[in-house]
C-alpha cells in the first residue's frame, strides 16, 4: 500500500465531464490499495476571469483581497471533486487551506508554506478518506487567505507529498510529459521519460511551462518522487527523480526557451565598489527579480556598461526604478530592449563533459545569430538572442545535440 | 455618530460598474461621520452557477460539499468590494464567515446562525475600518463552511446588525422597497414608506420576495430597524419598524401571493385521536414545510378528508413519502394539485376591525373564484386558488382594500 498524492491542473478539471475522468484516475489508485491525497487547481479560466475583476477596481490592489478574490476558484472545484469522488463510492472530502492549515509566510499573492498542519487531515487520509486540497491557497499568520502565486498548486501538491511522506507525487496536465523542446515549435522534439530535479529545475525556470519552478525545488528538496503526465491519454509521463536514479545521461536532455525577458544595460555606470548592490538594492526593494547579470571590464577604469535581464512584465517597473534612482547610481543612459528570448541548453552529463558550449555558440554561429549575453551554470547554458530567432535557434540546437527523434 | 449595517444583494454587485456604484453609497455614509458594516450577496448569476455544477454531479449531495462550493461567490464579492472602498480611499477588508467567526449550528444548506465573534471584526469596524462581509456563510462546529439557505444574506445582515448594535440596516436590492402588490402584476401598486415587522414577516413569507422570512424574524427579535431600498435610484424605501413608530395604521397594508404551492388532500383519513401527528410527523422527518392545514368534520364520525400545502419544490418528495406510508395511515386515495396560488392580505390594522376577511371573499366572488382553502391569523387572511386566476384576484382585491394608487 501506498500513499499517493494527485494534483490536477485547471485543464484537468475544466469542466464536469473532466472532474469525472479525473475522479476516476483517483479511484483507480484507490482500487489498486492506495491512499490517496488530491490537490485540485480552479477550472481553467476561472483565476483569470477573478484576476481581471480585480484589475478593472485597480491594477495595484491589496494584495490581501486579491488572495481572498482569487482562491475562490480552487475552493469550489475542491467542493466539485469531493462530491464527484463520493458519487463513484469513494469516501471523500474537500479541505481548504486555512481548514487543515497549509500555513504560509505572509507574503500576499506569492505566499511561502511554513507547514502543513498535520492533525485531523493527516488522520483523515489514513483512515482511507481521500482528501482534496484545494491548491494555491495557505493560511496566514493574521488569519487571512494567502495564495502560492501562478502555478501555486504544484507546489501545494510537492509540500503535501512531503508532508505526508507520499511514495509519489502525480502532477495531471494537459500535456503527457516533459519534452526535450518545446514540440509545438520543435516538430522532433522528444519526451523526456526520467529527468534528474536539476535538469528539471532549469527546465522549469527557463520557460517550460510544465511544472512550477518552486514545486521542482520543493520536490528535490524532500526527495519527493514527481509524475508528470496527463489525465487524457493513459501513456507514461515523465519522472523526475534524484540523479542516481537514472543509469544513462544524455549529455544534454533538453532545450528550454522563455520569451519572457527584457534586457537592461545601464551606459557608462561608475565602476566602483559596490555600485553592483546599489543598483540591485532598490530593484529588489521593489521586488524584481533580476536574471542575467553581465558587467564588462572598464576600458578606462572609470565606467563600465552593465547589462541585465527582468521578466518582461517587470519591464516599466524596472526602468522607473532605475530613473527615480538615477542620481545616485551615476549612469549615462539607459539602454533597453523588452523583447528578447532565453535559449538554454540543459543537462547533468555537461558536468562530465567539455565543449557542450562551443556547439551552442557554433550552431548558432552558422544561422547567424547573434549571442547578446551568455550565462552558464554547472548544468546549463544559457544566451541571450533576439527573440525573431526563437524558432530557428531552438531548432538548430535541437538536432546540433542530437535530441531529434528519429 | 451611528452605526449603519448596509447589505448589497446580488443585482446589487453584479458587475465591476455595480460594486463601483454601491461603494459610492458606502462612501456616502462614511462621509457623514457613520461607521459602517457591509454584507455582499455574490455577483448576480454565480450561486446559481455553482448550483448547476453541483446538481450536474449529483442531485442529493454531501451538503458539507454543496457549501464549501456555493460559498465561493460571496467570497468573491466580499474582496472585490473591498477593493472597491479602498480605490475611493476608505479603509476597508474583507471578512469571510470562517474569520469573524460567524458561528452556525451544523444544518448544512440552511445553517443558522448562533453568534457573531466579537474580537478583532468588532474592534475594526469602531477603529473606523469599514468591515465587508460576505454574506450567506458561516462556520460549523466542524470548522467546515456552512449557508444560511436561499437569500441568506439578509439574514447576515440583519444579524450582524443585531450583534453590533447597529442604528440601522439597510437592505439594497434591484427594487425601490415593498409595495402593497407585486407592481408587475398590479399596475396601480403603491410604495409602502412604513412597514412593521410582523406585516413585513406575512409579505415575506407570502411571497413579496424583498426580504427572506428569517431576516425579518431576526429584526423583529432584535428591533433591528431595516430599510429596503433601491442600490440604484436614490429614493426613499421602505422602512420596517416596530409598529408603535407608525402612527396611522391601513386596514390593509398589502396583497401578498406565493405560487410556489401545491395542494394535496388524502381523502377518507380515519378521524381518529393522533392522526394528524402521524401524517405529519413524517413530513416533518423528511425536512418538508407544511403550511395551510385544513381538516373538514366527518360526516359519518369515521373517515375525513385532510388538505394541506407545501412548497412546490417539494410536491414529489411529499406524494412519496405519503404513498410510503399509506398503511400507516391508512387513507383511501390522495388528490392533489402541483399548482394552486395563495393569495394573502395583510395588516396589523385589523387587529382592531372586523370584515376583512367578508370583503375579501366578496372581491374574489364577485369575480367567480372559488376559494380552495382558507387560513388566517391575528394580521392576515389568506386563501388558497386556481393557479390561473392569480392575477385577476391581486388586482380585484389591491381595489377592494383601496390600495391603488391615484
Amino acid at each position: 500500500m501506498a500513499l499517493i498524492v494527485q494534483k490536477f491542473g485547471g485543464t484537468s478539471v475544466a469542466d464536469m465531464e473532466r472532474i469525472a475522468s479525473a475522479a476516476r484516475l483517483v479511484e483507480s489508485e484507490v482500487a489498486q490499495g492506495n491512499k490517496v491525497a488530491v490537490v485540485v487547481s480552479a477550472m481553467a479560466g476561472e483565476t483569470n476571469k477573478l484576476v481581471k475583476y480585480i484589475s478593472a477596481i485597480s491594477p495595484t490592489s491589496d494584495m490581501k483581497e486579491h488572495d481572498t478574490v482569487v482562491s475562490a476558484g480552487e475552493q469550489v472545484t475542491a467542493g466539485l471533486m469531493a462530491l464527484e469522488l463520493q458519487k463513484v463510492g469513494l469516501k471523500a472530502r474537500s479541505w481548504l487551506g486555512w481548514q487543515v492549515p497549509l500555513r504560509t509566510d505572509d507574503s500576499y499573492g506569492k505566499a511561502r508554506i511554513k507547514g502543513i498542519g498535520p492533525g485531523t487531515f493527516a488522520r483523515s487520509i489514513s483512515d482511507g478518506q481521500v482528501a482534496v486540497l484545494a491548491g494555491f491557497q495557505g493560511l496566514s499568520s493574521g488569519n487571512r487567505i494567502t495564495t502560492l502565486g501562478r502555478g501555486g498548486s504544484d507546489t501545494t501538491a510537492v509540500a503535501l507529498a512531503a508532508a505526508l511522506g507520499a511514495d509519489r507525487c502525480d502532477i495531471f496536465t494537459d500535456v503527457d510529459g516533459v519534452y526535450t523542446s518545446d514540440p509545438r515549435i520543435v516538430a522532433k522534439a522528444r519526451k523526456i521519460s526520467k529527468i534528474t530535479y536539476e535538469e528539471m529545475l532549469e527546465m522549469a525556470s527557463l520557460g517550460a511551462k510544465v511544472l512550477q519552478t518552486r514545486s521542482v525545488e520543493l520536490a528535490m528538496k524532500y526527495r519527493v518522487k514527481l509524475q508528470v503526465r496527463s489525465s487524457f491519454t493513459d501513456v507514461e509521463g515523465t519522472l523526475v527523480v534524484d540523479e542516481n536514479e537514472i543509469l544513462e545521461h544524455e549529455l544534454v536532455s533538453g532545450i528550454a526557451h522563455s520569451r519572457d525577458e527584457s534586457k537592461i544595460t545601464l551606459i557608462r555606470v561608475a565602476d566602483r565598489p559596490g555600485i553592483a548592490a546599489s543598483i540591485f538594492g532598490p530593484l529588489t526593494e521593489a521586488n524584481i527579480n533580476v536574471d542575467m547579470i553581465v558587467q564588462n571590464v572598464s576600458e578606462d577604469g572609470a565606467a563600465t556598461d552593465l547589462t541585465f535581464t527582468v521578466n518582461r512584465s517587470d519591464y516599466e517597473h524596472t526602468l522607473n526604478v532605475l530613473r527615480n534612482n538615477k542620481d545616485n547610481l551615476g549612469f549615462e543612459r539607459i539602454a533597453s530592449d523588452p523583447g528578447v528570448t532565453k535559449i538554454s541548453v540543459v543537462g547533468v552529463g555537461m558536468r562530465s563533459h567539455s565543449g557542450v558550449a562551443q556547439k551552442m555558440f557554433n550552431a548558432l554561429a552558422e544561422r547567424g545569430i547573434n549571442i547578446q549575453v551568455i550565462s552558464t551554470s554547472e548544468i546549463k547554458v544559457s544566451v541571450l538572442i533576439s527573440e525573431e530567432y526563437t524558432e530557428l535557434a531552438l531548432r538548430a540546437l535541437h538536432s546540433a545535440y542530437d535530441l531529434d527523434e528519429n
